[in-house]
Protein backbone atom coordinates (compact mmCIF):
# COMPACT_ATOMS: atom_id res chain seq x y z
CA UNK A 1 0.00 0.00 0.00
CA UNK A 2 1.91 3.35 -0.96
CA UNK A 3 2.23 5.99 1.98
CA UNK A 4 -1.15 7.71 2.19
CA UNK A 5 -1.15 11.43 0.48
CA UNK A 6 -1.06 13.85 3.16
CA UNK A 7 -3.42 16.55 3.58
CA UNK A 8 -3.24 20.03 2.03
CA UNK A 9 -2.59 22.82 4.39
CA UNK A 10 -4.87 26.30 3.68
CA UNK A 11 -3.28 29.52 5.23
CA UNK A 12 -6.20 32.32 4.69
CA UNK A 13 -5.03 35.69 5.06
CA UNK A 14 -1.89 35.09 6.45
CA UNK A 15 0.09 38.22 7.89
CA UNK A 16 3.81 37.41 8.47
CA UNK A 17 5.91 36.08 6.31
CA UNK A 18 7.98 33.92 9.12
CA UNK A 19 4.86 32.04 10.34
CA UNK A 20 4.00 31.00 6.33
CA UNK A 21 8.24 29.90 6.46
CA UNK A 22 7.81 27.99 9.87
CA UNK A 23 4.69 26.38 8.55
CA UNK A 24 6.61 25.23 5.57
CA UNK A 25 9.24 24.23 7.76
CA UNK A 26 7.24 22.64 9.79
CA UNK A 27 5.12 20.79 7.20
CA UNK A 28 8.08 19.26 5.53
CA UNK A 29 9.03 17.85 9.48
CA UNK A 30 6.74 15.69 9.48
CA UNK A 31 6.28 14.80 5.80
CA UNK A 32 3.69 17.32 3.90
CA UNK A 33 4.12 19.59 1.11
CA UNK A 34 0.97 20.35 -0.44
CA UNK A 35 0.74 24.16 0.87
CA UNK A 36 -2.26 27.01 -0.45
CA UNK A 37 -2.05 30.48 0.59
CA UNK A 38 -4.56 32.50 0.38
CA UNK A 39 -4.39 36.32 -0.08
CA UNK A 40 -0.82 36.37 1.83
CA UNK A 41 -1.39 40.36 3.38
CA UNK A 42 2.04 41.19 2.41
CA UNK A 43 1.56 39.51 -1.46
CA UNK A 44 4.05 36.54 -2.95
CA UNK A 45 6.65 35.65 -2.49
CA UNK A 46 8.09 36.99 0.50
CA UNK A 47 11.95 36.59 1.10
CA UNK A 48 11.56 36.49 4.85
CA UNK A 49 9.43 33.24 4.94
CA UNK A 50 12.10 31.18 2.64
CA UNK A 51 14.40 32.00 5.33
CA UNK A 52 12.33 30.99 8.03
CA UNK A 53 11.34 28.02 6.56
CA UNK A 54 15.37 27.31 7.22
CA UNK A 55 16.10 24.72 3.91
CA UNK A 56 12.47 23.08 3.52
CA UNK A 57 11.90 24.72 0.10
CA UNK A 58 9.68 22.76 -1.67
CA UNK A 59 6.27 23.53 0.33
CA UNK A 60 7.23 27.24 -0.49
CA UNK A 61 8.66 26.94 -3.78
CA UNK A 62 5.24 25.14 -5.07
CA UNK A 63 2.79 26.84 -3.01
CA UNK A 64 -0.38 27.63 -4.63
CA UNK A 65 -1.22 30.91 -4.66
CA UNK A 66 -5.17 32.31 -4.83
CA UNK A 67 -7.35 35.06 -4.07
CA UNK A 68 -10.54 33.35 -2.87
CA UNK A 69 -11.00 30.20 -0.69
CA UNK A 70 -12.94 28.06 -3.22
CA UNK A 71 -9.57 28.27 -5.69
CA UNK A 72 -7.79 27.03 -2.79
CA UNK A 73 -9.96 24.05 -1.76
CA UNK A 74 -11.48 23.36 -5.03
CA UNK A 75 -10.35 19.74 -5.28
CA UNK A 76 -10.43 18.45 -1.68
CA UNK A 77 -12.90 16.26 -0.84
CA UNK A 78 -12.71 16.33 2.93
CA UNK A 79 -11.30 19.51 4.86
CA UNK A 80 -10.96 20.67 8.57
CA UNK A 81 -11.36 23.80 9.70
CA UNK A 82 -8.60 24.80 12.78
CA UNK A 83 -9.91 26.83 15.25
CA UNK A 84 -11.35 27.22 18.83
CA UNK A 85 -14.40 25.90 18.78
CA UNK A 86 -17.27 28.41 17.15
CA UNK A 87 -20.66 28.50 18.81
CA UNK A 88 -22.34 29.19 15.37
CA UNK A 89 -22.01 25.90 13.56
CA UNK A 90 -23.37 22.56 14.03
CA UNK A 91 -19.99 20.92 12.50
CA UNK A 92 -18.69 18.28 14.44
CA UNK A 93 -15.33 18.95 17.14
CA UNK A 94 -12.25 16.73 16.87
CA UNK A 95 -9.30 17.33 18.51
CA UNK A 96 -5.76 16.99 16.64
CA UNK A 97 -5.61 13.29 17.11
CA UNK A 98 -9.18 12.38 15.90
CA UNK A 99 -9.00 14.54 13.00
CA UNK A 100 -5.73 13.12 11.96
CA UNK A 101 -7.21 9.71 12.08
CA UNK A 102 -9.76 11.09 9.78
CA UNK A 103 -7.60 12.06 7.62
CA UNK A 104 -5.49 9.24 7.32
CA UNK A 105 -8.46 6.94 6.73
CA UNK A 106 -9.74 9.63 4.26
CA UNK A 107 -6.51 9.76 2.50
CA UNK A 108 -6.70 5.93 2.49
CA UNK A 109 -9.63 5.77 0.51
CA UNK A 110 -7.90 7.87 -1.86
CA UNK A 111 -9.59 11.07 -0.90
CA UNK A 112 -8.15 14.39 -1.29
CA UNK A 113 -7.65 16.05 2.29
CA UNK A 114 -6.87 19.47 3.23
CA UNK A 115 -6.67 21.69 7.42
CA UNK A 116 -7.47 24.89 7.07
CA UNK A 117 -5.95 27.89 9.21
CA UNK A 118 -7.18 31.38 9.65
CA UNK A 119 -5.22 34.42 9.74
CA UNK A 120 -3.00 35.19 13.22
CA UNK A 121 -5.25 37.55 14.82
CA UNK A 122 -8.89 37.09 13.71
CA UNK A 123 -8.76 33.00 12.94
CA UNK A 124 -10.87 31.55 10.08
CA UNK A 125 -13.84 33.55 8.98
CA UNK A 126 -17.31 31.81 9.49
CA UNK A 127 -17.94 31.55 5.63
CA UNK A 128 -14.52 29.80 5.63
CA UNK A 129 -15.64 27.51 7.75
CA UNK A 130 -18.54 26.21 6.73
CA UNK A 131 -17.18 25.18 3.72
CA UNK A 132 -15.33 22.44 5.87
CA UNK A 133 -16.73 19.33 7.16
CA UNK A 134 -15.01 19.25 10.92
CA UNK A 135 -13.64 21.11 12.92
CA UNK A 136 -10.26 20.90 14.72
CA UNK A 137 -9.54 22.29 17.77
CA UNK A 138 -6.23 22.23 19.55
CA UNK A 139 -6.42 21.61 22.96
CA UNK A 140 -4.95 24.99 24.31
CA UNK A 141 -5.19 26.09 28.06
CA UNK A 142 -8.07 28.62 28.77
CA UNK A 143 -5.93 30.95 30.70
CA UNK A 144 -3.74 31.27 27.22
CA UNK A 145 -5.75 30.86 24.35
CA UNK A 146 -3.62 32.51 22.34
CA UNK A 147 -1.62 29.90 20.05
CA UNK A 148 1.32 31.13 17.28
CA UNK A 149 -0.40 30.14 13.65
CA UNK A 150 2.82 27.92 12.87
CA UNK A 151 2.62 26.08 15.84
CA UNK A 152 -1.15 25.39 15.05
CA UNK A 153 0.32 24.31 11.90
CA UNK A 154 2.31 22.10 14.07
CA UNK A 155 0.32 20.25 16.10
CA UNK A 156 -1.79 19.26 13.57
CA UNK A 157 1.39 18.34 11.24
CA UNK A 158 3.11 16.26 13.88
CA UNK A 159 -0.44 14.08 14.41
CA UNK A 160 -0.62 13.12 11.26
CA UNK A 161 2.70 12.26 11.15
CA UNK A 162 2.32 9.89 14.44
CA UNK A 163 -1.48 8.57 13.05
CA UNK A 164 1.18 7.28 9.85
CA UNK A 165 3.48 5.72 12.11
CA UNK A 166 0.70 3.88 14.38
CA UNK A 167 -1.35 3.33 12.30
CA UNK A 168 -2.40 -0.34 11.46
CA UNK A 169 -1.73 -0.84 7.64
CA UNK A 170 -5.06 -1.87 6.94
CA UNK A 171 -6.49 -1.92 3.19
CA UNK A 172 -9.66 0.40 3.26
CA UNK A 173 -12.55 -1.37 1.59
CA UNK A 174 -15.49 0.56 1.52
CA UNK A 175 -18.58 -0.14 -0.44
CA UNK A 176 -19.88 3.96 -0.73
CA UNK A 177 -18.46 6.01 -2.97
CA UNK A 178 -16.42 9.26 -2.28
CA UNK A 179 -17.25 12.48 -1.45
CA UNK A 180 -17.30 15.61 -4.53
CA UNK A 181 -14.53 18.17 -4.33
CA UNK A 182 -15.67 21.14 -2.31
CA UNK A 183 -16.12 22.48 -5.68
CA UNK A 184 -18.57 20.65 -6.65
CA UNK A 185 -20.28 21.26 -3.44
CA UNK A 186 -19.35 25.45 -3.90
CA UNK A 187 -21.24 24.77 -7.39
CA UNK A 188 -24.53 23.24 -5.91
CA UNK A 189 -24.49 26.09 -2.68
CA UNK A 190 -24.34 29.16 -5.32
CA UNK A 191 -27.10 27.52 -7.36
CA UNK A 192 -29.42 26.79 -4.55
CA UNK A 193 -28.61 30.57 -3.02
CA UNK A 194 -28.98 31.97 -6.36
CA UNK A 195 -32.39 30.14 -6.54
CA UNK A 196 -33.54 31.30 -2.84
CA UNK A 197 -32.18 35.02 -3.68
CA UNK A 198 -34.53 35.31 -6.86
CA UNK A 199 -37.07 33.83 -4.28
CA UNK A 200 -36.70 36.54 -1.72
CA UNK A 201 -35.63 33.88 0.62
CA UNK A 202 -33.06 35.94 2.33
CA UNK A 203 -34.90 38.19 4.87
CA UNK A 204 -34.07 39.97 5.91
CA UNK A 205 -31.15 41.24 3.68
CA UNK A 206 -28.80 41.47 6.94
CA UNK A 207 -29.69 38.02 7.63
CA UNK A 208 -28.17 36.72 4.87
CA UNK A 209 -24.40 35.76 5.72
CA UNK A 210 -25.79 33.69 8.82
CA UNK A 211 -29.06 32.22 6.73
CA UNK A 212 -26.20 31.21 3.78
CA UNK A 213 -23.52 30.34 6.31
CA UNK A 214 -25.96 27.50 8.05
CA UNK A 215 -27.38 26.10 4.86
CA UNK A 216 -23.53 25.33 3.84
CA UNK A 217 -22.62 23.67 6.83
CA UNK A 218 -25.92 21.47 7.15
CA UNK A 219 -25.23 20.62 3.76
CA UNK A 220 -21.77 20.10 3.67
CA UNK A 221 -21.99 17.61 6.77
CA UNK A 222 -23.54 15.31 4.04
CA UNK A 223 -20.94 14.48 2.47
CA UNK A 224 -22.36 14.18 -0.79
CA UNK A 225 -21.09 12.05 -3.39
CA UNK A 226 -21.36 13.12 -7.44
CA UNK A 227 -25.11 11.52 -7.79
CA UNK A 228 -26.24 13.15 -4.90
CA UNK A 229 -24.88 16.49 -5.89
CA UNK A 230 -26.15 15.64 -9.48
CA UNK A 231 -29.95 14.76 -7.70
CA UNK A 232 -29.41 17.89 -5.60
CA UNK A 233 -29.03 20.37 -8.30
CA UNK A 234 -31.94 18.82 -10.11
CA UNK A 235 -33.77 19.57 -7.01
CA UNK A 236 -32.93 23.41 -7.00
CA UNK A 237 -33.61 23.40 -10.72
CA UNK A 238 -37.21 21.73 -10.42
CA UNK A 239 -38.00 23.37 -7.50
CA UNK A 240 -37.61 27.00 -8.94
CA UNK A 241 -38.87 25.87 -12.07
CA UNK A 242 -41.98 24.58 -10.40
CA UNK A 243 -41.94 28.18 -8.42
CA UNK A 244 -42.42 29.30 -11.89
CA UNK A 245 -45.09 27.56 -13.27
CA UNK A 246 -47.00 27.69 -10.03
CA UNK A 247 -46.49 31.70 -10.67
CA UNK A 248 -47.35 31.86 -14.27
CA UNK A 249 -50.34 29.56 -13.56
CA UNK A 250 -51.78 31.76 -10.82
CA UNK A 251 -51.12 34.88 -13.36
CA UNK A 252 -52.73 32.95 -15.76
CA UNK A 253 -55.81 32.25 -13.63
CA UNK A 254 -55.86 35.79 -12.56
CA UNK A 255 -55.86 36.52 -15.90
CA UNK A 256 -58.77 34.40 -16.85
CA UNK A 257 -60.86 35.43 -14.12
CA UNK A 258 -59.93 39.11 -15.14
CA UNK A 259 -61.45 38.55 -18.69
CA UNK A 260 -64.13 36.89 -17.14
CA UNK A 261 -65.11 40.18 -15.02
CA UNK A 262 -64.67 42.25 -17.99
CA UNK A 263 -66.78 40.30 -20.10
CA UNK A 264 -69.75 40.49 -17.25
CA UNK B 1 -7.02 14.56 42.66
CA UNK B 2 -5.57 17.85 41.98
CA UNK B 3 -4.00 18.53 38.52
CA UNK B 4 -0.72 16.96 38.35
CA UNK B 5 2.34 19.27 37.99
CA UNK B 6 3.56 19.64 34.90
CA UNK B 7 6.92 19.37 33.71
CA UNK B 8 9.82 21.32 33.65
CA UNK B 9 11.31 22.98 30.25
CA UNK B 10 15.03 23.18 30.41
CA UNK B 11 16.74 24.96 27.49
CA UNK B 12 20.48 24.02 27.69
CA UNK B 13 22.24 27.37 25.69
CA UNK B 14 19.59 28.73 23.60
CA UNK B 15 21.00 31.35 20.92
CA UNK B 16 17.81 33.12 19.41
CA UNK B 17 15.48 35.05 22.39
CA UNK B 18 12.52 34.67 19.52
CA UNK B 19 13.04 30.95 20.38
CA UNK B 20 12.96 31.33 24.12
CA UNK B 21 9.73 33.37 23.92
CA UNK B 22 7.87 31.11 21.34
CA UNK B 23 8.91 28.30 23.62
CA UNK B 24 7.29 30.58 26.71
CA UNK B 25 4.12 31.05 24.51
CA UNK B 26 3.74 27.38 23.91
CA UNK B 27 4.14 26.33 27.74
CA UNK B 28 1.35 28.51 28.55
CA UNK B 29 -0.70 27.58 25.93
CA UNK B 30 -0.75 23.86 26.81
CA UNK B 31 -0.25 24.61 30.72
CA UNK B 32 3.08 24.79 31.83
CA UNK B 33 5.38 27.64 33.45
CA UNK B 34 8.43 26.44 34.63
CA UNK B 35 10.49 27.27 32.32
CA UNK B 36 14.90 26.68 33.10
CA UNK B 37 17.02 28.64 31.29
CA UNK B 38 20.98 27.53 30.91
CA UNK B 39 23.20 29.80 29.94
CA UNK B 40 21.31 31.77 26.70
CA UNK B 41 23.62 33.09 24.39
CA UNK B 42 22.51 36.50 24.41
CA UNK B 43 22.36 37.03 28.05
CA UNK B 44 19.22 37.57 29.85
CA UNK B 45 16.35 39.24 29.73
CA UNK B 46 16.46 39.51 26.49
CA UNK B 47 13.60 41.73 25.09
CA UNK B 48 12.41 40.16 22.25
CA UNK B 49 11.48 36.82 24.21
CA UNK B 50 8.83 39.24 25.49
CA UNK B 51 7.98 39.63 22.41
CA UNK B 52 7.92 36.71 21.06
CA UNK B 53 6.20 35.20 23.74
CA UNK B 54 2.93 37.60 23.20
CA UNK B 55 1.59 38.31 26.49
CA UNK B 56 2.64 35.04 27.84
CA UNK B 57 5.15 36.32 30.41
CA UNK B 58 4.59 34.49 33.44
CA UNK B 59 6.88 31.50 31.85
CA UNK B 60 10.02 34.40 30.85
CA UNK B 61 9.31 36.40 34.47
CA UNK B 62 9.91 33.85 36.16
CA UNK B 63 12.31 31.12 34.42
CA UNK B 64 15.13 30.17 36.12
CA UNK B 65 18.81 31.11 34.45
CA UNK B 66 21.35 28.81 35.07
CA UNK B 67 25.25 28.80 34.68
CA UNK B 68 25.20 25.02 34.62
CA UNK B 69 22.73 21.81 33.93
CA UNK B 70 22.95 20.66 37.62
CA UNK B 71 22.03 24.03 38.55
CA UNK B 72 19.01 23.62 36.49
CA UNK B 73 17.64 20.15 37.02
CA UNK B 74 19.16 19.64 41.01
CA UNK B 75 15.28 19.21 42.27
CA UNK B 76 14.15 17.15 39.74
CA UNK B 77 13.76 13.43 39.82
CA UNK B 78 11.85 12.26 36.16
CA UNK B 79 13.83 14.36 33.24
CA UNK B 80 13.40 13.31 29.29
CA UNK B 81 16.09 14.33 26.56
CA UNK B 82 14.69 15.72 23.64
CA UNK B 83 16.33 14.61 20.52
CA UNK B 84 17.14 12.77 17.62
CA UNK B 85 17.88 8.87 19.16
CA UNK B 86 21.49 9.12 20.16
CA UNK B 87 23.54 5.82 19.42
CA UNK B 88 25.68 6.53 22.43
CA UNK B 89 23.20 6.14 24.67
CA UNK B 90 21.47 3.13 26.54
CA UNK B 91 18.42 4.79 27.56
CA UNK B 92 14.90 3.93 26.56
CA UNK B 93 13.73 6.04 23.63
CA UNK B 94 10.32 7.45 23.82
CA UNK B 95 7.81 8.85 21.29
CA UNK B 96 6.60 12.56 22.16
CA UNK B 97 3.26 10.78 23.57
CA UNK B 98 4.86 7.85 25.63
CA UNK B 99 6.97 10.38 26.85
CA UNK B 100 4.28 12.11 28.01
CA UNK B 101 2.35 9.18 29.81
CA UNK B 102 5.51 8.56 31.46
CA UNK B 103 5.80 12.24 33.12
CA UNK B 104 1.77 12.20 33.97
CA UNK B 105 1.96 9.30 35.57
CA UNK B 106 5.57 9.96 37.70
CA UNK B 107 3.94 13.81 38.48
CA UNK B 108 0.67 11.94 39.97
CA UNK B 109 2.86 10.35 42.52
CA UNK B 110 4.36 13.52 43.36
CA UNK B 111 8.14 13.45 41.42
CA UNK B 112 9.06 16.26 39.91
CA UNK B 113 9.63 16.10 36.26
CA UNK B 114 11.14 18.30 33.39
CA UNK B 115 11.92 17.88 29.80
CA UNK B 116 16.04 18.90 28.66
CA UNK B 117 16.22 20.54 24.96
CA UNK B 118 19.50 21.15 23.15
CA UNK B 119 19.99 24.68 21.42
CA UNK B 120 19.44 25.37 18.05
CA UNK B 121 21.89 24.07 15.61
CA UNK B 122 23.91 21.37 17.55
CA UNK B 123 21.02 19.66 19.69
CA UNK B 124 21.87 18.19 23.24
CA UNK B 125 25.16 17.11 24.65
CA UNK B 126 26.04 13.48 25.06
CA UNK B 127 26.96 14.19 29.22
CA UNK B 128 24.15 16.24 29.29
CA UNK B 129 21.54 14.04 27.66
CA UNK B 130 23.58 11.36 30.01
CA UNK B 131 22.12 13.26 33.30
CA UNK B 132 18.10 12.13 31.88
CA UNK B 133 16.16 9.06 32.07
CA UNK B 134 14.88 8.51 28.50
CA UNK B 135 14.96 10.15 25.05
CA UNK B 136 11.93 11.73 23.81
CA UNK B 137 12.17 11.52 20.00
CA UNK B 138 9.81 13.74 17.82
CA UNK B 139 8.91 11.35 14.68
CA UNK B 140 10.03 13.83 11.89
CA UNK B 141 10.68 12.60 8.53
CA UNK B 142 13.66 11.36 7.56
CA UNK B 143 13.87 13.67 4.85
CA UNK B 144 14.01 16.89 6.55
CA UNK B 145 15.19 16.59 10.24
CA UNK B 146 15.88 19.67 11.56
CA UNK B 147 12.94 20.98 13.84
CA UNK B 148 12.75 24.37 15.01
CA UNK B 149 13.25 24.47 18.84
CA UNK B 150 10.05 26.08 19.78
CA UNK B 151 8.61 23.74 17.78
CA UNK B 152 9.99 21.13 19.16
CA UNK B 153 9.16 22.45 22.69
CA UNK B 154 5.57 22.57 21.45
CA UNK B 155 4.67 19.27 20.39
CA UNK B 156 6.13 18.18 23.67
CA UNK B 157 3.86 20.26 25.77
CA UNK B 158 0.87 19.72 23.22
CA UNK B 159 1.00 16.02 24.31
CA UNK B 160 1.54 16.81 28.13
CA UNK B 161 -1.67 18.66 27.84
CA UNK B 162 -3.57 16.07 25.31
CA UNK B 163 -2.16 13.56 28.23
CA UNK B 164 -4.06 15.30 30.72
CA UNK B 165 -7.20 15.83 29.07
CA UNK B 166 -7.25 11.96 28.10
CA UNK B 167 -6.06 10.60 30.97
CA UNK B 168 -8.72 8.57 33.34
CA UNK B 169 -8.27 10.16 36.52
CA UNK B 170 -7.17 7.82 39.01
CA UNK B 171 -5.36 7.81 41.86
CA UNK B 172 -1.64 6.35 41.80
CA UNK B 173 -0.98 3.80 44.46
CA UNK B 174 2.89 2.79 44.66
CA UNK B 175 4.64 0.66 47.00
CA UNK B 176 8.21 1.53 45.86
CA UNK B 177 9.88 4.86 47.14
CA UNK B 178 10.39 7.69 44.80
CA UNK B 179 13.74 8.34 42.65
CA UNK B 180 15.65 10.61 43.91
CA UNK B 181 15.78 14.25 42.54
CA UNK B 182 18.72 15.00 40.40
CA UNK B 183 21.47 16.22 42.11
CA UNK B 184 21.55 13.34 44.32
CA UNK B 185 22.39 11.52 40.96
CA UNK B 186 24.58 13.93 40.54
CA UNK B 187 26.56 14.05 44.16
CA UNK B 188 27.12 10.30 43.51
CA UNK B 189 28.16 10.54 39.90
CA UNK B 190 31.00 13.30 41.07
CA UNK B 191 32.03 10.85 43.86
CA UNK B 192 32.71 8.16 41.93
CA UNK B 193 34.20 9.73 39.07
CA UNK B 194 36.58 11.81 41.62
CA UNK B 195 37.55 8.31 42.77
CA UNK B 196 37.76 6.71 39.28
CA UNK B 197 40.18 9.95 38.79
CA UNK B 198 42.41 9.18 41.91
CA UNK B 199 42.31 5.48 41.14
CA UNK B 200 43.88 6.49 37.15
CA UNK B 201 40.17 4.75 36.03
CA UNK B 202 40.16 7.08 33.06
CA UNK B 203 42.40 5.90 30.70
CA UNK B 204 43.51 7.20 28.62
CA UNK B 205 42.82 10.83 29.28
CA UNK B 206 40.88 11.65 26.28
CA UNK B 207 38.16 8.71 26.49
CA UNK B 208 37.49 10.29 29.70
CA UNK B 209 34.16 11.92 28.82
CA UNK B 210 32.45 8.69 27.05
CA UNK B 211 33.37 6.67 30.13
CA UNK B 212 31.64 8.73 32.55
CA UNK B 213 28.50 9.01 30.00
CA UNK B 214 28.11 5.53 30.08
CA UNK B 215 28.78 5.40 33.64
CA UNK B 216 26.03 7.93 34.25
CA UNK B 217 23.62 6.61 31.67
CA UNK B 218 23.86 3.03 33.20
CA UNK B 219 23.71 4.17 37.14
CA UNK B 220 20.98 6.63 35.69
CA UNK B 221 18.94 4.07 34.84
CA UNK B 222 18.49 2.65 37.80
CA UNK B 223 16.07 5.31 39.05
CA UNK B 224 17.66 4.90 42.79
CA UNK B 225 15.87 5.95 45.76
CA UNK B 226 17.30 8.26 48.48
CA UNK B 227 18.29 5.00 50.55
CA UNK B 228 19.81 3.23 47.12
CA UNK B 229 21.72 6.37 46.63
CA UNK B 230 23.35 6.67 50.09
CA UNK B 231 24.22 2.81 50.04
CA UNK B 232 26.24 3.54 46.57
CA UNK B 233 27.76 6.62 47.74
CA UNK B 234 28.86 4.23 51.10
CA UNK B 235 30.43 1.70 48.32
CA UNK B 236 31.93 4.23 46.27
CA UNK B 237 33.53 5.20 49.93
CA UNK B 238 34.25 1.75 51.01
CA UNK B 239 36.06 0.75 47.91
CA UNK B 240 38.40 3.77 47.77
CA UNK B 241 38.83 3.34 51.02
CA UNK B 242 40.23 0.10 50.87
CA UNK B 243 42.05 0.94 47.76
CA UNK B 244 43.91 2.95 50.02
CA UNK B 245 44.10 0.29 52.28
CA UNK B 246 45.64 -2.12 49.85
CA UNK B 247 48.06 0.53 48.72
CA UNK B 248 49.25 1.16 52.10
CA UNK B 249 50.03 -2.47 52.82
CA UNK B 250 51.40 -2.81 49.49
CA UNK B 251 53.89 -0.25 50.38
CA UNK B 252 54.36 -1.23 53.96
CA UNK B 253 55.21 -4.79 52.25
CA UNK B 254 57.48 -3.24 50.40
CA UNK B 255 59.20 -1.14 52.61
CA UNK B 256 59.70 -4.38 55.16
CA UNK B 257 61.16 -6.32 52.40
CA UNK B 258 63.39 -2.81 51.44
CA UNK B 259 64.20 -2.87 55.20
CA UNK B 260 65.16 -7.15 54.83
CA UNK B 261 66.97 -6.85 51.66
CA UNK B 262 69.15 -3.47 52.87
CA UNK B 263 69.49 -5.69 56.32
CA UNK B 264 71.17 -8.87 54.55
Amino acid sequence: MPEPRPPAIILMDPQLAENIGSAARVMANFGLEDLRIVRPRDGWPLERAWVAASGADWPLDNARICRTVDEAIGDLQLIYAATARPRETQLPVFTPRQAAAELLSASGEGLRTGIMFGPERAGLETADIALCHGILTVPVDERFRSLNLAQAVAVACYEWRAGILDAPRQAFAHNIDPPVPAEAMIGLFEHLESELDDAGFFHPPEKKPSMVRNLRVALGRARMTDQEVRTFRGVVTALSRGRGRVLAKRAAALAARKAGEDKG
